[in-house]
């Protein structure tokens, strides 16, 4: 499809996947053997996992910032009656030059998660602030961090009523009216606002140009899938392209990668099976079944795709440059006579124990299994993916609405409307729209990032 | 301020106002001595109400459409577990040339008022449908005409929870709800969709070509006064100018209107001053204090000035052409030694009398008080409001938040927003915005429209 010169430029530039990516990250919960479906970005076997932090702490002093709070309606688009929370916003004006000189906001679209572990990740944005003397905020996502509704997390995640006012469009309203408000007390209503947004944030940042034209003037948006809705795009393609980001390193691997999932279903009807699984996987409890197995070997190929940076990152997990082709040369690199699911053990590792210094893995590492994005793909973010037949090394699934409904429905009594984002952002010919209104929008993706596929 | 180049041509046109202005309507209602200002569009002592609408089914007779209805989200930015509503929608296929040659579909934003009543009146519409060959498709506002959440009028009114949901933002996802759900089971997802909308619809229709740029390709937003908010115009603007259509035909006619109301309140500080008065002014009951007569007098003269067509009309009420220049004829030509509150009675009749059928006068035509446009003003559409003490032939006022404020807690237990709208819609700078992003959208104004101060 056609692009923005710009855009074009950019996207299939390998230093865009080097630079950009790193304030992009997404994942999907794959379940092949259950009817399940609930794409995620983040969250589950990353450092996103509050356990996983500490070893971060270096990382977030790299970047100078002020935390402060502002007072946000609950509902922007109601006048109920309902309590306001505090959202959480990381500020910097250390190399801003005022209002005076219309020294430009750059404005981080905060996704799901904690903002701290963005900003001390979107390294591009800090690294350019200097040069263009701009401030730099990060205001955080309702529902994530500390960000939260009713005071705690746990009676903001309590049940579907209360969790009614994680959308999109209220954490984007959000936005506007913060950084509103704080131009106002700054008299900086003429200093231009540049987006940023990565992933789902990147996401947010295109959404939010197109929204709300009279507060941003732009927005780079990296791996932002803005068309990964209803039917506009195939929904293999992201596991078509992660399978094609190992396939590309070796065949070998990809092929061995795709055997083993009827290896381990085999394995696990056996006598012991899953015992014997749990000891080969070096896992920290019993195997319940083979699912979560699978589940967790799903995880570690899709992650291992979003982030195959070509220079080592600690953006999900520590890994050196180039994981995918480090994966591979372990599962290819197995002495013979090394059974398949020896071998993806040996890659997997790569992914989940790279520094080696873990005893044993969780499968549980999302010990509340409600957290705010699936509440999200079963409310608004509905996200087709499916696991073609060749094309795909995981497998094959097709994406049944009716099912994923349905859970929804146990997990939250909510259900989903899949034609909203589209209605309301739209995506459909959003090649005409973009012209015509959505000027300065920069898709950024690297040639390798699996969601690639969702932009024009 | 600079305006686009066709919108420049055609609303220094007065044709425009002659064809377009059919459409809008729009009024405020002026107490001059209580604190209170509410503005208001449509409403009282017009046509809109329903024991006026008897006389109009002629008019409704005119064009011809089907009547539908449609399922609707109650909050379409949240997912509380909220009953769904049936909206009313008006559609005409009856000139649509249909898909495959691209007809276009000529959509109506409903505004403040029942449907069908906007419809008989927007003939411009209808008109140009068939040369167009346009589908028509007039949809309703939300929590107006029979477009009731909760089931009735009554359960929709009954407090500040259950009107919650009757703002701004949640009609325009309506629109783009069913407009998106209507042209996919026609096929039609190619056709492009035209705004239309006057006065509170031109808003609508405005901020809808800003907001859903990929379902609408262009507006007519016909007396459209998007920048009455927060301090972007000033306050005066909308009585100076319905002060000059007065003053334009005659300037005795506006200064004795400019004295009238020191005549009135004097008048009714005497020993059976009220009474006096209630006979003068033949009203059907007795008179209560002069603010509401000054009201009843507030509200004609704004609501000619809306309706200060060249031609006769029956929007509102029943008036020949030109009906500022015939109160004023009505007001100058009295024989010598009439009083002026005498003379301001003949002028008003000719608003509110033309057809000579009025036996007495109706001052509580707005029985529950509470009708939607109040909560809307109470809540975001937050439009201030001043009487300045010279150009202006009303009493002198100027606009307190403050006051406006309690008096919203007191009939709601309501906080209004005043700066969201803004912040949503944009509004200060909005030219920098409409020639990047707004493209196609006209505003038209009649030189006489005294929204036309409003809008750049």
């Amino acid at each position: 499809m056609a692009k923005p010169a710009i855009a074009a430029v950019l996207s299939f530039s390998i230093v865009l996947l080097s630079i950009l990516a790193q304030q992009s990250s997404s994942s999907s919960s794959f379940k092949p053997i259950s009817s399940r479906r609930a794409p995620r970005f983040l969250g589950r076997f990353s450092t996103s996992n509050p356990h996983h932090r500490d070893r971060r702490s270096d990382q977030l002093l790299g970047y100078r910032y002020e935390t402060r709070y502002f007072e946000q309606q609950l509902d922007h688009f109601s006048f109920a009656e309902l309590p306001t929370f505090r959202q959480r916003y990381l500020i910097s004006s250390e190399h801003w030059v005022g209002p005076d000189r219309l020294g430009p906001i750059f404005l981080y679209c905060g996704n799901e998660g904690d903002i701290e572990w963005f900003a001390a990740n979107s390294g591009f944005v800090w690294e350019i602030a200097p040069s263009f003397g701009a401030m730099v905020v990060f205001p955080e996502h309702r529902y994530y961090g500390e960000s939260m509704p009713y005071g705690s997390q746990e009676e903001a995640y309590k049940n579907g009523a209360s969790l009614s006012y994680l959308t999109a469009e209220q954490a984007l309203a959000d936005f506007a009216v913060l950084i509103t408000d704080l131009k106002r007390n700054l008299s900086a209503e003429a200093c231009p606002v540049v987006l940023f947004g990565g992933s789902y944030g990147g996401m947010l940042a295109a959404w939010m140009r197109l929204k709300y034209p009279h507060i941003a003037i732009g927005a780079l948006a990296s791996s932002a899938p803005i068309l990964q809705f209803e039917d506009i795009v195939p929904p293999e393609t992201f596991y078509d392209i992660v399978s094609n980001d190992f396939k590309r390193e070796s065949t070998s691997c990809f092929n061995t990668i795709k055997a083993s999932w009827n290896a381990l279903i085999s394995e696990g009807q056996k006598e012991n099976g899953l015992s014997k699984l749990t000891r080969m996987f070096r896992l920290c409890r019993e195997l319940k079944n083979t699912e979560e197995l699978a589940n967790w070997l799903d995880s570690a190929y899709s992650f291992l795709a979003m982030v195959d940076y070509p220079y080592p990152s600690e953006f999900l997990m520590p890994l050196p440059g180039y994981p995918i082709r480090e994966v591979c040369r372990k599962i290819d690199g197995c002495p013979d006579g090394t059974s398949i699911l020896e071998r993806v053990f040996e890659g997997v590792s790569v992914y989940y124990n790279y520094t080696g210094e873990v005893d044993c893995f969780e499968l549980d590492d999302d010990p509340h299994g409600m957290d705010g994005w699936n509440w999200q793909a079963c409310t608004e973010m509905v996200m087709p993916m499916s696991s073609s037949p060749d094309a795909s090394m995981f497998p094959t699934y097709n994406f049944n609405f009716s099912a994923f409904q349905e859970e929804c429905w146990t997990d939250f009594k909510v259900i989903p409307r899949p034609t909203w984002i589209t209605t309301h952002f739209g995506g459909k010919d959003i090649m005409t729209t973009l012209k015509t209104f959505g000027s300065n929008i920069i898709f950024s993706n690297g040639f390798l990032d699996p969601w690639s596929g969702y932009r024009d």
